[in-house]
């Protein structure tokens, strides 16, 4: 392409609020911009790497056996309301109404469509594994986008829902889709861990988020030094090691305690470890129950954990009114007689200690010997632990606090959605039986974000062969244009995708936007040189004169 | 592809609502299913067919030297109100809000975004012309969705916008984009009439509707034999030939005419020609208006036309007693001493005769000789008559009722949305200057069931070799998979596309469901044919048996 016909100008200068690289890159070569707040326009030069993005995908997803389809944007509301989603992710939907008053959301993830429309089809158990996809556009009312591509409110998705007879049929695909998507991340130059994490709105037991390690994603992970667990921060577990578990049990006793509020003070008062001491926290949740979380002292609650424990949709902070309400005494709660209107959530720590301390839900009155079983009994007991930084997973590693961004994901759903559907397929005896399923997605333009943000340098992108909207920039330094015009049809019938700077631009201007493109090669004509050119990779730093002839040794 | 694999299965009956043969195949087949009414799922099969259409449009707009983009599918209200498209055409437009009251259409063609887009852009006169197009959902709130992928609320459109100087350069773009699309059906397989059309919604002055002619289709046209003239019904023009205009002009005379309401009455009546009759419809406006269209007898009022010339968006015939209240009288409306309120409208072929008779705003009494200027004066006068079968195009060649599938169109655009928007370019002085735009669409769905409408038969679809799912429908008849596989390794191998029937099902089956696939080529594997296979073209009537290495001759 010449780029004298290309309207779209490199920018000198970048809005103050654009701050991630990737997004900063993105707008000054042209790639994107802005609609209205997480809405782009996708400019020519984005076109192509996105082109080319989904053809890995599609190749990879094909080889797999998978078949594209593709689904309404519009969905009946009806079908959210089967699954209750429209209450649980209602923040993020939007709906719209037709001219006769029918509802639909606009899609976010195609559950519920892709189920209404495999009960179309009278599936027999011959026909399993089955896993479609698509390449959709996918809304999110997101309530702060952020960071250019990488959160924002309308974009491509790769979705893809597999279908089984059974578990264990399933775990054959998931295992496949997870090799598949290695390769489709390691094909687009990008290194991904996979990280156990929340399913979140989608229903289901388990899955996995593909992460690319970097400071500009979102998602908080623990891996530990021996790589075998990675885990989202909202539900890592790791090791709580036996403290003073073989001590005798003593007898409880009330003891004064002119203490502040923080847990340090009654480590100072006590001259007690901080792990010995009960760490107490009142929360009211969404059906205002109060919820006593107790953990031991050294942790922190993780509220995610507690949430799904409790089956909450969300918690608050009791107020120290409320905690004086219930006769108890901010600073000083204890789950020992605490009013028998709180729900006591105790995290498993507490097993791992004995004759612990803490308050006495009296002001400036602890308790001293306090053991589980004997003196409080727990409502409800698990792990509600937050794990951090040089903590130990439970195979003995140190973990190890990283973020990075999510590009993909892939989902265990089993029976939830074929339950709530009614979605069978005919077994071998000729009886309906529940389809077990599992969901996979990838973030298309998210995925082109990150492939800038993990390749890039000062002077602009450096785009892996893969994904460059093109092979080769031609940059004429010449005024004449008979030689460039040449070497770019000679390139072209070589079958070359070229980009030829063809424009009545300095060198130095040429030279900047051939950087901040970033072709993986740059091929200079100019006077200077004769009948040579001067080749350079995007990636290195040497040039070298070469003959046009040579072209294919380096491409 | 496996067949046994495919979940989804031929079906044996078809729903009676179900009426048009591209729907009914693409139902049996298969292909599509449908969500809620005008809204669809595509499946595998269908997918192949559109991925490769998508391909043909695709290399032929780059060939034409347009750059791919794409738009969000949520376009900012506000955009619509800049061009007033809010309201024109507010009827099949779907709103939604955001979480912040935000407010979106869901985009039924890019227009506004696309202008939105280039203006964040300093476009020089260096960079014109150029021409942006994408493929994206589009959305229509059609009062009545009908014939599967003929007319939905959801589909993919290929829409291409082209940014000039000025007129002439535009030209050059539109006639080589009516070549490229002439290019792109004929490839498809589809002969097209480039129909001159209604501008309808998108603005501008002219444009050109691409046409299959087709009994499935709603585009009502009119084409002269010599094949020089076409034109929508809504716009076509016609010679209206002169008749008795060389008589001498007489005295205009009551006279009492006891007779019916319908034209012949007039006729027999009083012994006339029907061409020498006035005719008279009385409209009233979406403003109210009172309009009476008048035309020569032997005319229809073309009641399209008749709105554009008075600049009015919605007609209804006025009913009896609006006509007495304005003192005058069903079935003798008359032009002559017609209430002050009316606004009359003369189609031009009142001037091609003389000595005119009709009513006379009483009941029972008409005038005769009748004459424009010196009895009646119309307030406005045109081309408000409705071309016909037989009639003769203004080149002199007999005009022939036609009824087609509209695949694709193009408009001019000119300064309409540039002027509403705003929208400049740099000029080689440096000044500010609009736009002038075109823009291009083709449907991409419909194109899908256009050309099965154009090729099939009793049995099934006969899918053109460029958009066949698959080039090979493979079938084993034997109990045996040993040969069928082989061969189906050996045609992958040698890279055809292949849709191998290796199911166990009956010979009979598998016939039938090749005959209602299509593919191109048919292959039989059977125990009676030994080491030789069955060949057979499904447009052709003969099979032959070959051996398997004779294939590249045959595909």
């Amino acid at each position: 392409m010449r780029q004298s016909k290309l309207f779209v100008k490199t920018a000198r200068s970048i809005p103050k609020d654009i701050r991630l690289v990737s997004h900063q890159l993105l707008y000054q070569a042209g790639f994107i911009r802005e609609s209205v707040a997480g809405r782009y326009y996708f400019l020519p030069l984005a076109m192509k790497v996105r082109d080319k993005l989904i053809k890995v995908v599609e190749e990879e997803m094909d080889q797999s056996g998978a078949l594209k389809i593709i689904t309404p944007v519009l969905h009946p509301i009806k079908l959210w309301q089967e699954t209750n989603r429209t209450n649980s992710v209602g923040f993020e939907l939007m709906k719209v109404k037709d001219r006769s008053e029918n509802e639909f959301v606009l899609g976010g993830t195609a559950e519920e469509m892709i189920v209404d429309l495999i009960k179309k089809f009278n599936v027999s158990y011959k026909s399993l594994p089955f896993n479609v996809y698509q390449f959709s556009q996918k809304f999110r009312d997101e309530l702060r986008p952020r960071g250019g591509l990488l959160r924002v409110r309308e974009f491509l998705m790769k979705d893809a829902y597999s279908f089984h007879a059974n578990e264990v049929d399933f775990k054959i695909e998931y295992e496949k889709m997870r090799q598949t998507y290695h390769r489709i991340f390691a094909r687009l130059g990008l290194e991904t861990v996979v990280v156990e994490s929340d399913n979140g709105y989608i229903g289901g037991e388990y899955c996995h988020e593909f992460v690319v390690v970097s400071e500009a994603g979102e998602s908080k992970f623990l891996i530990s030094e021996d790589k075998k667990y990675a885990a989202h921060v909202d539900i890592a577990k790791f090791k709580k090691e036996p403290k003073n578990i073989g001590d005798k049990i003593e007898k409880m006793v009330p003891v004064d305690a002119a203490r502040g509020n923080s847990m340090q003070d009654g480590v100072k008062f006590h001259k007690l470890p901080l792990w010995q001491q009960i760490k107490d926290v009142m929360y009211v949740d969404d059906q205002n129950r109060f919820i006593l979380a107790i953990i031991r002292g050294d942790f922190n609650v993780n509220e995610e954990k507690l949430k799904k424990l409790i089956k909450a949709s969300s918690l608050r902070h009791a107020t120290n009114e409320e905690i004086i309400n219930l006769k108890s005494e901010p600073g000083f709660i204890s789950p020992v007689k605490i009013s028998s209107h709180v729900i006591i959530v105790a995290d498993d720590s507490l097993r791992t200690i004995r004759n612990a301390y803490g308050g006495a839900n009296k002001k400036n009155q602890d308790l001293l010997n306090i053991n589980i079983d004997r003196d409080y009994q727990p409502n409800l007991e698990g792990d509600i632990a937050l794990a951090q930084e040089g903590f130990i997973s439970e195979q003995g590693s140190i973990l190890h606090e990283n973020k990075g961004i999510e590009v993909g994901n892939i989902f265990q759903l089993g029976h939830h959605y074929s339950s709530k559907m009614k979605a069978n397929y005919i077994d071998s005896q000729g009886h309906e039986q529940l389809f077990y399923m599992g969901c996979y997605g990838i973030g298309i333009d998210r995925t082109m974000a990150t492939i800038i943000e993990k390749h890039h340098d000062a002077k602009g992108m450096i785009w892996p062969k893969i994904v460059a909207p093109f092979q080769i920039h031609l940059l004429n330094l010449s005024q004449e244009f008979t030689m460039a015009d040449k070497i770019y049809g000679y390139l072209q019938k070589q079958g070359y995708e070229v980009l030829y700077d063809d424009r009545k631009e300095s060198a130095g201007i040429k030279f900047n936007d051939a950087d901040l493109l970033g072709l993986p090669i740059r091929l200079v004509v100019s006077p200077k040189l004769g009948d040579q050119i001067e080749y350079k990779a995007r990636h290195e730093k040497e040039s070298k004169l070469i003959n046009i002839e040579e072209i294919s040794k380096y491409v």
